[in-house]
């Protein structure tokens, strides 16, 4: 656990870099929109869960560190676009994260909304023009995986799903379902990038990944709504409760707290058994899954 | 001229096929979000414009129409999505579009943003997934350009501008260099994506049509500005004098109505100048320039 931690500050610290190299900077032309977005991509920091996750998986397939940071950009630029997104007054209507007033708030709603479309062009746009040391073949796989993990049937979709649940009791099959595509899709986008830079990864270890970034997925979810019941404002950068505010379907809210960490650890224990072939070069990522149950905020 | 809209007329009739091919068909999960896609991409058609530019520029080079069915719809599903976020509220606030409700209307607000989010990632989808009989090295070109004319280098920096701009007086060439982002970026890799298709183009044709797509690009632009004061509601599918309304700058209110129409000639056969070199398999695409300035909705 600790080990992570400290493995996750040199991810931040190398995601950072990395993000504030590839957005565009706005200098040249300074307008609102670049700015917007450096602002809601940077400017809040946030947890970068998702780029850790890219080069946990790419590291566990021997990939260099210096091939995993475009993937890695062009999730968490999907991921802050979605954020954007879901933050607006028609949407959520939120007015803090990542500890900072959310896009719309610090500049317009217009501007927020462009800014998350932009962004997510430029995340398409690193992937498919960057110097990644992947071959043509494979980045076009890379694409095609983050486009339909973006969409309709990935967060996009999700999102949908998760708007017309607000105030409807929903099963536990159908909470999960939902979050299979809201979070669930990106979180094992960002695993798969990762692992597809190697070029020696074989299908039987992808479909591995895949099957334990499911679980992870799930219980980062599971966690994350039992932190908006017993999180506090200042660490979690949002305000707590706001998920039974909006009336929005939880674990907790079905199963009870107790029920709910229990599946978040099940879910964890399922994680390391599709790693079991994988070996000591998974290590990381039996940190990561350790990490995502235990994690305070 | 009459040439083009019988032309043209086939290539609807071919995009709007594609194009319902092409989309989630949400019939496997009926639900609002790909119902949405489907209203604001096929419910209300639309000149097909973009699409015409990449069958017409793909058989000045002899590619066959299978193949640039798939540009065609990524560019047309960029383009709807642009038009879905812009109709919103917080941008240009409109209610009718292609003669139907807008958007956010017809569903809600949260739904119309995200329907555009997964449209444009499923315009990245289809180009990067798609049997495109077109090597990988150039559909990663395809997609590069797609999405540096999408983000805030291209369109959506455009819609910024523009929405800056509202009540203030631009100058001539401030107005031009916003549309180039706005609407040129599209139109240019519209033209320049229906060529990429093919495997013998040259780069010196690339650069010549580039430079065509500019000029019909802001011909394009200035005859809609013409079209807004002087068109009537039901041929334009959108209310007429809603620019002037919304204290947009405009051609005609920075030139006049006559110098107007005269700019848009000048591009005209400004445009015909850089296809001399291509002879007469670039005759659709002489039509389609003067089909622009000639239009009347």
């Amino acid at each position: 656990m600790s080990d992570f931690n400290s493995r996750l500050k040199l991810y931040q610290q190398r995601i950072d870099e990395a993000l504030d190299a590839c957005l565009p900077n706005g200098q040249a032309q300074k307008n609102k929109l670049t700015e917007a977005m450096r602002y809601s991509v940077i400017g809040g920091g946030g947890k970068r869960i998702r780029p850790a996750m890219v080069y946990a998986a790419g590291e566990a397939m021997d990939v260099d560190q210096n091939i995993l940071d475009t993937p890695a950009c062009a999730v968490e630029i999907i991921h802050t676009y979605s954020l954007i997104h879901d933050d607006l007054p028609a949407m959520d209507d939120d007015n803090l994260r990542r500890g900072q007033p959310t896009c719309h708030k610090a500049f317009d709603e217009a501007t927020a909304i462009l800014a998350g479309d932009a962004l997510q062009a430029h995340a398409f746009e690193i992937l498919a023009a960057s110097n990644l040391h992947v071959n043509d073949r494979r980045r076009l796989e890379m694409i095609t995986l983050l486009a339909t993990a973006s969409g309709s049937d990935g967060m996009a979709g999700g999102q949908a799903i998760d708007l017309a649940a607000v105030g409807n009791r929903l099963t536990l099959e159908q909470l999960e379902a939902m979050h299979r595509l809201k979070t669930g899709a990106l979180i094992q986008a960002s695993i798969l990038l990762g692992a597809m830079c190697s070029p020696t990864v074989t299908e039987d270890e992808l479909a591995m990944l895949g099957r334990y970034a499911d679980c992870i997925g799930l219980s980062f979810q599971i966690q994350d709504d039992i932190l908006d019941v017993i999180g506090d404002t200042e660490t979690l950068g949002k305000p707590k409760g706001s998920d039974e505010k909006m009336q929005k379907p939880t674990y907790p809210s079905i199963l009870g707290l107790d029920a709910s960490r229990k599946l978040a650890l099940d879910q964890h224990q399922q994680a390391l058994s599709h790693l079991e072939t994988l070996g000591q070069r998974a290590d990381t990522l039996r940190q990561l899954s350790a990490y995502i149950v235990e994690r305070e905020f």
